[in-house]
């Protein structure tokens, strides 16, 4: 038998669901499971944590999958599965909405629940699967036969995950997804002694629990699908989530404490605070401001990264020390946020030319700029002209307001949107009430347990 | 007979020696050479352009080499030559300087004339030479041997490269030494055809006249010394200067003309005009003046160019950007030029601490700085810890001025002069009449041909 602190203990009796509430939900589980089964057209399956027995409390996502002969083709699942579906939640009785990720599928509200009822093929090893959703009754399989005793671990996993703010493997978070906290809790045999092999971790380290292997990745942690040897199922924990789990863990283990499990809410970053923060900063930073593209976040997270990247590269390209930047994407617009370290340069700019053994192109240049009004040059560095010509833009704002800026490679969404619009916003101005928890984490940003330690 | 166009042939009426300027000097030469050999320590050898008959009027340096048994030690060639040297000089009642370049030698005034008297081993082959001056009589005897009617040639190349400020193999010049011109006649048979060559030059033009290269050069210019195939004739001659030279090669065959050889002399450039520069460009200029090292140009140059390396690259560290910096040295004094895009900063400053996998390290970093009044951090990124903290200098100026300046890999005799002291001059501050050409040149950079042009 694991030992426990109080502390931990304290916080099971929090977030261990009660009896009542995995009662109700394996009932309405195995009345939707009948329902579709006798349908003749499906087999049914319980999968996600509540069919693992990992679920936190109040965490009330069930989700249903319908599995259909594989020999069906792509049109013929999804019209008999959605179909079957809106069968299923209309004999509940219940609203539903139509949803695509990679499959579409059916999102119905039963109750006080949010079910998932999300067609696919039952084939018959994971690594003939068609989509990724076919995958997930393997993992289900896989997690019921191996969890044993640790669903309190796996709790304690993702409750003190999700308080770190690394919990969820979406775009925006890049952090822990729901199986690989499970396969941490089996892989090491718990909470603790994950912890203790966490807080050891170096890029690179590498999981295998079935020992099968079938390629090698990059990502600095790999941690091999059991159900499938060329999948990592951390491929989408960025480096600096894993090294914050990391940081959580070697603070914990120093000084257990509640915290680490349930954060004090944040102080809410107001006005007054971010006028005071920048004045004392005297940085210069930029909001660049568009409607929020009409597709799932995990499509647009990572263009709204990408199209920063791209402007901060343009920034840099322009001689502006860009010191940080950052997204984030809310329901109606989205922000790109600069903080520069200057915002103004002087006119004067290196303007580089062809090498003079271009001779056509060389000459080119060279008359090109003895007819015009330059600061110095043309003039010959290391083999090649450069002149000192005017910069577009003095201030960088202006380089953010200027048309030019939908040459550079933004995400394909991010440009549709900026087509209609964006807007820019300098210093003060960048206030924003709906982005101010972004702004406030931007300017103050901490680790989490930076954040913990100076409380 | 080469044509010649009549720009040229007014060249050479101006450039050639006269008749009694060359009897004269090959007259004292004589009489130089009698007096050494009569004292029986030593042969005599008349060595330089003069003797090669390549030197452009005016260029009153005669070279003559005092060539001693190579079984002596170094001590005895170095006493026993300079004494020889000093005796012939009282012989001639002409006041005299010991000089030391790698070897010691004597300087001699004989009326208007510079003679350098140089003690050296009379080795029988070039690859043979105990120090670089061994070789000096080797090339002269090529040279003699080789140039044929291309003398006149000569002294067009080195006229047209003297008036385009390439000509000099010293380490302020980076450019052609009068043994490359030499060379360069000979290989392509003349001043025109060089020209026409040249224009087509690349990095990395190899010339081996007499094909015996023993070992392949990096330098954008090769020219293996017929002497002596280790060795490239070209390795003091920067890429810049090379197409400096190409661009001037270039625009002379489109349109000879006699500036090419006799530029008009340039406007000086005034205190009025450096105001009017310095308010157009709105850069932040800096020098940095200190007392010019007592050593020789070659050996303080590299090292002005080293010193002023390593401050911009102190400049960039602290994220100022540096548009172009360049070095000075006069008799005096030396100077440091730096023009910046901006001298002030804000003071927040990303400061990088040890990745998280080096567990006390970075716990130690953590704890460090969250006891400190920060901007913002400690954070995670990519698995580093970061902090953002006050800059210590927030004006590149003061950063100039701070004794850390030491630290950075200045030149030996530059750090030896800095520690007595230095100046920072900032703006307008900067002018110094002593520099004043230095100034101009570097706010008004061009290539030598832009500068004939835009007359």
């Amino acid at each position: 038998m694991v030992k426990r602190c109080a502390c931990e203990e304290e916080v099971l009796q929090r977030i261990r669901p009660t009896p009542e509430e995995r009662m109700y939900i394996h009932a309405v589980a195995g009345r939707l499971i009948e329902a579709i089964e006798e349908s003749g057209m499906a087999q049914a399956m319980m999968v996600g944590s509540v069919a693992r027995n990992t679920f936190v409390r109040g965490d009330r996502d069930l989700d249903i999958f319908l599995l259909f002969d594989p020999s069906l083709s792509r049109e013929e699942l999804v019209e008999r599965g959605l179909g079957l579906a809106r069968k299923v939640a209309a004999a509940f009785g219940a609203p539903y909405r139509e949803k695509y990720a990679e499959h579409p599928y059916l999102s119905v509200r039963i109750n006080a629940l949010d079910v998932d009822l999300v067609p696919c093929y039952a084939v018959s090893h994971a690594t003939e699967i068609q989509s990724a959703v076919d995958r997930t009754p393997f993992h289900t399989r896989y997690i019921q036969q191996h969890i044993g005793g640790l669903s309190d671990d796996v709790l304690l996993i993702k409750q003190f995950a999700k308080a770190g703010g690394v919990y969820g493997s979406d775009h925006m978070t890049e952090g822990f997804s729901g199986y690989l906290c499970e396969l941490l809790a089996i892989y090491y045999g718990g909470f603790s002694p994950l912890l203790e092999a966490a807080s050891r971790w170096k890029p690179g380290t590498i999981i295998d629990i079935e020992r099968h292997a079938a390629q090698s990745f990059d990502d600095p942690l790999v941690v091999i699908d059991p159900v499938d040897p060329g999948r990592n199922v951390a491929a989408a924990l960025s480096c600096t989530r894993m090294f914050e789990f990391v940081e959580l863990a070697r603070g914990y283990m120093e000084d257990p404490a509640e915290e680490f499990f349930f954060p004090p809410p944040r102080k809410p970053f107001s006005r007054p605070d971010f006028i005071e923060v920048l004045a004392r900063r005297k940085t210069t930073l930029l909001a660049l401001t568009f409607a929020t593209p009409d597709y799932t976040p995990d499509t647009v997270v990572p263009q709204l990264r990408k199209s920063a990247q791209a402007i901060r590269d343009l920034l840099e390209r322009s001689e502006y020390p860009v010191n940080r930047s950052d997204v984030c994407m809310r329901e109606d617009r989205s922000m790109l946020l600069f903080e520069l370290l200057t915002g103004e340069l002087p006119a004067v700019r290196r303007h580089f030319g062809p090498p003079l053994w271009a001779p056509v192109n060389s000459a080119k240049f060279a008359a090109k700029y003895l007819q015009k009004d330059v600061f110095s040059g043309p003039y010959i560095e290391g083999g090649r002209y450069v002149v000192e010509i005017a910069r577009p833009f003095t201030r960088a704002r202006d380089l953010l307001e200027s048309p030019s800026l939908l040459d550079v490679s933004l995400g394909r969404h991010v440009r549709q949107s900026m087509e209609i619009g964006w807007t820019v916003d300098e210093g003060e101005g960048c206030w924003d009430d709906e982005f101010a928890s972004f702004i406030g984490e931007f300017l103050q940003h901490s680790s989490p347990l930076s954040r913990i330690r100076r409380r």
